[in-house]
């Protein structure tokens, strides 16, 4: 597989790298970002990916995350993915909307016409993605852990709940934890996976735990000021299933804190020291 | 002096606000944004202020710079500006180019039409500023610092070095040090402040420090990756006028390190520790 590299910085201690590569799953060229910190010659390290949300590229997180301190502190691979396919030929949704087609793959395979040729985010960060990088960079694929932002939130703690042997700690700030019950989740899932809900399920964090699928525990912030919180997010469902199926969650309310990047910037590093305990275990 | 609150987010503890206001200087809107960490009722604290380079508005630092949890664990106010007037009216740079004009004030008060109406970035940074900062704030006056980033860096050092009993300590990445002498520097001082060499030296700080101006001691870090370093940066000249006239100054080579943020953010912390240990000595 080949992988152009788009651009490289040095930043603390480490490399920043912006890679491009043809996928075979979505049909376009994907971007993705990959932090690799100084190590040891002959050395691998474990991997932590993150999802990003609405709207988003690799390049919010890439950029505004604050995470590469914590990652050269503790010997961890950041990859950030893209959050849907982008190019010529990919279509969108008809009416622009910021929470469906580009930039709002949701991390499903699309099965509904036109969507099914390119939508396909859930194999791409599941599957083609990780061998990539497993390929391609200095990482540990026996260590793997994974965590997201919103839209990615939810990516997140699916893919965990479906690949609970493969990762080893998950992790979510603000997450849409039950799309099969607001507005933006409605939207996608429909749109994507047309109206059969029972193909809705395996992409929604509370029914999985629901239909009994288990992850060893969670760590989800939130900000009381999120503007989304109350139509979108409502984590009290999660808490509710969690608590119903015996999987240990820390639900953390921050004061003050909404949606943005200067939320999660602020906790990132205590997440990130809570994947490295888990991932280094 | 009315300031309009653009948007603030609770971020690291505290709060990052963007504020616009009208410029009495730049007779245009000028937007600034300042973080705050949660203080005690009553107390003021110590203010950083960081001057951007050229293109950069204050939003470049504010969403990559990585200073809230440092300004959050010293108590320290973090004031970036913009880097030039803009707006309807403000004259650019006829042929449009990134290093001269909008975005590129150099931090001088211009004396050539048509750019003396509102190229006024000494004046704003160094005394309306500060006096709105020190207003609607709470902001300790007596104790104040600045850095800055390359065009930043210059306007940092040259204010430093004029104001030597204001600033208790001023650090810079990757500054411009003799904007005289090389293409950046000869383009914005000719452009801004006429054809007159000495009206230059008081905005070059090898001149400055050769034409007798001191400060207590400098921090200077760049990148040997930095694509400007030969050409416009050189910073061999800055060492060899604090050596000359015995200004300490902590010159350091960063290896791989470019002219980024990537770079900024790995040692902004570092920055700060060393701007709150000579604020607080």
């Amino acid at each position: 597989m080949s992988v152009q590299t788009v651009s490289t910085n040095r930043s603390h201690g480490g490399t920043q790298g912006v890679y491009r590569h043809a996928s075979r799953e979505t049909k376009t060229d994907m971007t993705f970002s990959v932090y690799v910190p100084d190590h040891r010659e002959g050395t691998t390290l474990p991997v932590v990916t993150y999802l990003s949300g609405l709207t988003c590229t690799h390049a919010n997180v890439t950029e505004k995350g604050e995470f590469r301190s914590a990652c050269a502190e503790h010997g961890l691979i950041f990859v950030a993915p893209d959050t849907s396919p982008r190019g010529e030929g990919v279509p969108g949704d008809p009416a622009n909307s910021y929470d469906f087609g580009l930039g709002a793959g949701f991390y499903v395979d699309a099965t509904q016409t036109p969507f099914d040729r390119n939508y396909r985010m859930w194999s791409y960060v599941t599957e083609e993605l990780p061998k990539l990088v497993a390929e391609q960079f200095p990482a540990d694929a026996s260590r793997q852990s994974i965590m997201g932002h919103s839209m990615g939130g939810h990516g997140a703690l699916t893919v965990a709940l479906r690949h609970p042997n493969r990762y080893h700690a998950a992790s979510a700030f603000s997450p849409i934890v039950a799309p099969s019950r607001v507005p933006w989740g409605i939207k996608a899932l429909g749109g994507y996976l047309g109206g059969n809900k029972d193909a809705w399920r395996k992409h929604d964090t509370v029914a999985l735990i629901e239909d009994g699928a288990r992850f060893r525990e969670f760590l989800v912030d939130y900000g009381d000021a999120d503007q989304f919180l109350t139509e979108q997010l409502q984590p009290e469902l999660l808490q509710a299933a969690c608590e119903k199926a015996g999987i240990p969650l820390t639900l953390r309310c921050q004061s003050g804190y909404d949606h943005s990047y200067y939320f999660i910037s602020t906790f990132m590093a205590d997440h990130l020291r809570w994947h490295v305990a888990r991932l280094k275990a």
